[in-house]
């Protein structure tokens, strides 16, 4: 065989074992937060039908499908083969399409609400870039089966929780509602065809600013006169002293939005105020320039921001069309999703504790195999390490990989104990 | 969108919050002995280059590889082209091809003997039936850079504590070394080119006889007399009375075998007898009719069985030459590998505590939401349970989910507090 290059593949990654352990006590400390709160895990496979992946439920993401090989092909292909008829399963993009199957599939033997929690991998072909990867972990949560926003206020709730629990503080939750951008748009005179690219380049405005938000719009064609409806709009807006405020504003300046609408926007901005004055780490703002990439929303649409990641840590919203598609009949449904490797990156998480190190010369004799297993008959982790010529500088490496106490053989019988203190790492 | 099936991809699974509660206690019940063993966890892609996967260290499993569909390829293909220039990249195997990969990549940073815990999915285009599945768990922990058969004694112990932690017993441990097969071969006079054919059936002993086996090596073209050494020779070697004597047969029986390979499985068989002194539920046998599939090994292998499973649930050996066709010199290596899905079903696993479940009519008050959080707020789970009108089943139904306290609300006022014992489940 030739040598192969021996990295991962291109845009994935190898995690050793410190990587591994900070991942796992993140993702345990999430599963506890969400645990708490009812949330149970749900998995489902990796590999789902192309026909169901490229539905249309995925946006832009179904460009970048990882599609199988069908099994059993020839290796010459006759003339005329259509590339679309060579593939029949695919690596799922996000972990919401296959929740809705799942969910259609199941639904009868789940309780209502059912409150599901993923994590797994899912397979992105993107170019690879700075903190893009084309293997990467996601994190989500779903209410499905509750119409109020009660599913909002605890999803918001609960992934707060999950983040304060990691320590990962100060953060922003901001909400808003695909039916106030609707609003927005009419009232900035947008016509119906043409929303999705006004929404695209408003999603904008705070990373680029008004007037290259108004550059953009007229380059996609928009009338110079919606720039600046929406920049009076969303100042008028802006312009309130409270959240309450705020909701008096959008009730003012956009006459065709539903009572309803602000009642239950009302609703989880009093839920959300409440739990800010509970936690001094979390702040909370109605913004209705919050827009979320996927099409598939259709109510209150929320995303957590932390000022040292300049997207946002957490999105979601609710989605009460997408499940009719798979199962027949429409149910309520809402989500967040955790921005999973963001959140490895800032969450504050204690170094494992590897137990004792018992090191050897030379073969370890039956004591030093002994002695290991008292160690772990004690209910702590033992290694059996072989001891190097420069032993302190090997006790520093160890120590600073994770192993807290040592005990060292010279000619097969204990030496004189060694303690390292944190001092000496 | 057409209604679609939505059931998993033939031959994979969901998994609903019950299965994944137990598939994650015995995940985390695993991790943790191997852990108090020095055990780390490594992980590295699901995809790694078709090159690499058919580098024909997967023997068999080669063939139903799933291949990834490159990116970019025009729908309408040019005629001429050929299936194998389509794809790049492939879904693992296995977790062992990977690990060498990830060795080889990372050696310089990882201490060595280096002990790894890899627990993931693997794939394989396998016709799906009883027990087989197209995406399943693998377990494995290996030793790299151990030239000793300390490496082969501490992956059996480990695994047998993994397995008695799980109170999976009894068990038996059975040890063979590829190099008492070569000279079993050689001694019943299967000629050089022949071997791979005559372990396959060797292989089927234990499941169908001498006879069958008699047949199915005529079968293959060899002649009776092969069968007649063979059944003499193992009758031979299984009359002794201890594994001392065993070990004494071999030397008599096969005079080319090394004496250092006697002496290591001496020393493998004696560590492992002294571990059956101390387990009452494991026993530890020598047996030189152990096959095991893959063809990279090269000294020990051995395989952990359980009454109830007609296959063995562990299995391994040693392959001091996998590691050298990645890294350019060969580095001892020596794993084992669990039957992850075997193992979920036969472990003993306590149900999993949910906590509390608050349950509201109507919509939650303030009094219920404030109600469970405060029950988090003592550190224990809460989850809000609309209330049905048949309250006493609907609580009967919640205790077998694994809610083990209740609180009831009625008129959004606390009820009188109810609880369940398990005799009322």
């Amino acid at each position: 065989m030739a040598k192969l290059d021996n990295g991962p593949a291109r845009g994935t990654r190898d995690f050793p074992p410190a990587a591994v352990a900070r991942r796992e006590a993140v993702i345990s400390s999430i599963a506890e937060s969400y645990a708490s709160f009812g949330y149970r895990r749900v998995e489902t496979p990796a590999l789902e039908s192309v026909e169901r992946l490229t539905g249309g439920q995925g946006g832009e993401n179904e460009k970048l499908i990882y599609k199988i090989l069908k099994r059993g092909l020839p290796e010459h292909l006759p003339p005329g083969t259509v590339l679309s008829d060579l593939t029949d399963l695919a690596l799922r993009f996000d972990l919401t399409v296959p929740l809705t199957r799942f969910f259609a599939n199941n639904h009868a033997q789940l309780p209502i609400p059912f409150r599901s929690l993923q994590i797994g991998s899912v397979w992105r072909a993107e170019r690879p870039g700075q903190g893009r990867y084309r293997q990467f972990t996601q994190c989500d949560i779903d209410v499905l089966g509750e119409p109020t926003v009660l599913a909002e206020a605890e999803l918001l709730e609960a992934t707060a929780a999950a983040l304060i629990a990691l320590f990962i503080e100060p953060i922003t939750v901001r909400l808003n509602d695909r039916r106030v951008l609707s609003s927005i748009a009419l009232a900035a005179g947008v016509s119906g065809g043409t929303t999705a690219g006004y929404f695209v380049t408003l999603d904008k405005l705070d990373k680029i600013g008004w007037d290259a938000v108004g550059r953009e719009l007229a380059e996609r064609g928009f009338d110079a006169r919606v720039a600046a409806s929406t920049e009076e709009l969303l100042g008028y807006l802006a312009d309130s002293s409270s959240e309450g405020g705020m909701l008096d504003r959008l009730g003012d300046a956009l006459p065709d939005l539903g009572v309803d609408v602000l009642n239950d926007l009302g609703q989880t901005a009093s839920a959300l105020e409440r739990l800010s004055r509970e936690h001094e780490g979390m702040t909370f703002v109605l913004d209705p320039t919050v827009v979320r990439g996927m099409g598939y929303y259709t109510g209150q649409i929320f995303e957590i921001t932390h000022p040292s990641s300049s997207s946002s840590i957490a999105g979601g919203g609710r989605y009460d069309d997408l499940i009719g598609r798979s199962l027949g009949r429409d149910v309520a449904a809402c989500g967040i999703s955790i921005g999973f490797e963001r959140v490895v990156d800032l969450a504050r998480i204690d170094p494992p504790d590897l137990g004792v190190a018992v090191l050897y010369e030379g073969e370890p004799s039956t004591d030093v195999l002994a002695a290991a297993r008292a160690i772990r008959k004690l209910g702590k982790r033992a290694a059996l390490v072989p001891r190097k010529k420069a032993t302190r500088q090997q006790l520093d490496s160890l120590y600073s990989e994770g192993y807290r106490a040592f005990v060292t053989f010279e000619d097969g019988r204990p030496a004189t104990p060694r303690s390292l203190g944190p001092d000496s790492s």
